[in-house]
């Protein structure tokens, strides 16, 4: 038995309390300074208030102030920050958790350079650990999973991401069950990247149903060959941003594919391409989520940035990427949906 | 303007006489023996009787007998008979065309060799060709596209494929519409297996539905961590399949890839993988679907065979197509479904 200790009480970190409780693991969950009703409401409930089923008993829930406690003698911390969280993540947990500890996080996102490079969030936290002087094996957890499935128990797959071939293979030991599954990548890079440019391609997909909703009719029926035209190109850029055919290790691009998959069913991303393709602005479409975070967004415009900063120096070409370049046109020059069908053709 | 003429009147030959006749060529729909009543109907109402449309003016409509006036002069022959017909239209349709003339087939299918190679059927009448002393240009369209969604002219992209640049590119300027968009292709046998392939995969993936459905209920949420995991594992292995990493044209990967996600969704294929995932044997789900011509079975079956004599000789590994075993022997050797999530993982 190990413990494991969950760094955020967010839905996608809290999931994981189950697979690492049943296993037979001492879990505990600790809030951040945002999450303290959630903690309150799973120590009187022992639910997630987010969630439709109890935690496996035995979990331990934690304030933030309790975080040292919750710390000690842990052997992998999860975390469970969403991006707004990562500079907090970065500067108040890390140096807080003991030397050698193995760190798996949930979070997704990518930060874009100066000079066109995409930064993960792993690689990010590593910068700090270097400067701090300090060594935690850094993990992460990508690949298509929403956390109210994983909490029904549906079949899951994901894809754990480390430099480590030895901690990757001790993380699944820790957490792999009979419907959670767990591949094993050493790209870190590729595996974030993957997961990160999913959610704006799904933005793309999730345009043809509401372009579809507004010319015949916001019940007519979905129509699938517009978006499995957009889902195959999506799939083409995805593999070029990856690199894809220089690489060995395939797993980035798949756990992207499988990802993209997800995303365009589950959730914000989805609404708010619908109401792009309805016809309103960004502007209109987020006033209309107002209150909903909207990171996938971030990381279309962050990607794109980095893609036009490569192409002006010649590293790669624009006309590879049309889809990826019109969800930026949409998203930071409030460009009116206009799909570029036929620069999808080869 | 050119003369395209269509012989079958099925849902996806008659649907492409929408792009044709619209761009103002002739357009000249033949029925098969068995399309008899569809071309009455046609001549009576200007509609397919299973479109929701009327074909634009000007169509014209030509029982089986006067299969050689339609065919007079006409620069383009549109294949439409399914894969039951492909006999029957390598002996009596292909002897009847004009030398030099190009012929696109929609006919999506495999022949499994006893060598472990698989056959497409432009491959099977060229071989037709070749002893008939003939020269026609063999083409076939795949990709992502049904019928009744051109038909309501949802943006649909496909890809021809053909030996010859200059048909493809002749054929391309002949149906291109704002709709329809065209991706082409030279790797004949690789787009023709990507489109046969996706059809055992999403039988795949509808598996997931059907287990959740009887594990969860029958009006549970869809699950789309299960959909997306094997998913990914299907475009895995299609992409081991069609030698991808080997290939510059990543073309048939992609088309497969956007066809398999318009698979899921659409009609019989989903319709048995729901059924088998909810217990029922593959003898079951065939009598309740009593009627239903169910060809992709059949393709999943002959690629597996083909799979499994390659094994033999050590040219690949079952191990990496684990997905295809498990469907293979829930067709042929009538076992319960029971996905193997571990062996996806890597």
């Amino acid at each position: 038995m190990a413990v494991i200790t969950i760094v955020g009480a967010g839905m996608m970190g809290s999931a994981l309390a189950f697979p690492a409780r049943e296993n037979g693991h001492e879990v505990r969950l600790v809030g951040t300074h945002l999450d303290r009703d959630i903690i309150d409401a799973c120590r009187q409930t022992n639910r997630h208030p987010k969630f439709t089923a109890d935690f496996p008993a035995g979990v331990r829930f934690y304030q933030l102030e309790q975080l040292e406690q919750a710390l000690e003698g842990c052997e992998l911390v999860i975390g469970g920050v969403s991006s707004f969280g990562v500079d907090w993540f970065g500067e108040y947990v890390l140096p807080r958790i003991a030397e050698g500890t193995m760190v798996l996080t949930v979070t997704k996102g990518l930060l874009d350079l100066p000079d066109g490079r995409l930064l993960c969030y792993p690689e990010l936290w590593q910068q700090q650990l270097d400067r701090l002087g300090k060594r935690l094996i850094l993990a992460a957890v990508g690949g298509p999973c929403t956390s109210y499935e994983l909490v029904a128990h549906d079949q899951t797959e994901v894809c754990f991401c480390s430099h480590s071939r030895r901690a990757l293979e001790r993380m699944k030991a820790l957490l792999q069950t009979d419907y959670y599954h767990i591949s094993l990548s050493e790209d870190v890079a590729g595996v974030e990247t993957a997961v990160a440019l999913k959610n704006g391609y799904a933005l793309g997909i999730a345009l043809t149903i509401g372009v579809n909703q507004q010319r015949f009719g916001p019940d007519s029926e979905l129509h699938y060959n517009s978006q499995a035209a957009v889902f195959g190109q999506a799939a083409r850029e995805m593999y070029r941003l990856l690199g894809a055919q220089r690489q060995t290790d395939l797993n980035p691009f798949f756990v992207g594919v499988g990802d993209l998959y997800v995303t365009v069913y589950g959730g914000r991303t989805r609404l708010v391409g619908i109401l792009l393709g309805r016809g309103l602005t960004i502007d209109e479409a987020r006033a209309r989520l107002e209150g909903v975070t909207l990171e996938s967004l971030v990381v279309a415009v962050r990607v794109a940035r980095a893609v036009r900063i490569r192409a002006e120096r010649g590293e790669c070409s624009l006309s590879d990427f049309p889809l990826l370049m019109h969800v930026d046109e949409i998203l930071t020059r409030r460009q009116p949906v206009n799909i570029p069908w036929e620069a999808f053709t080869l």
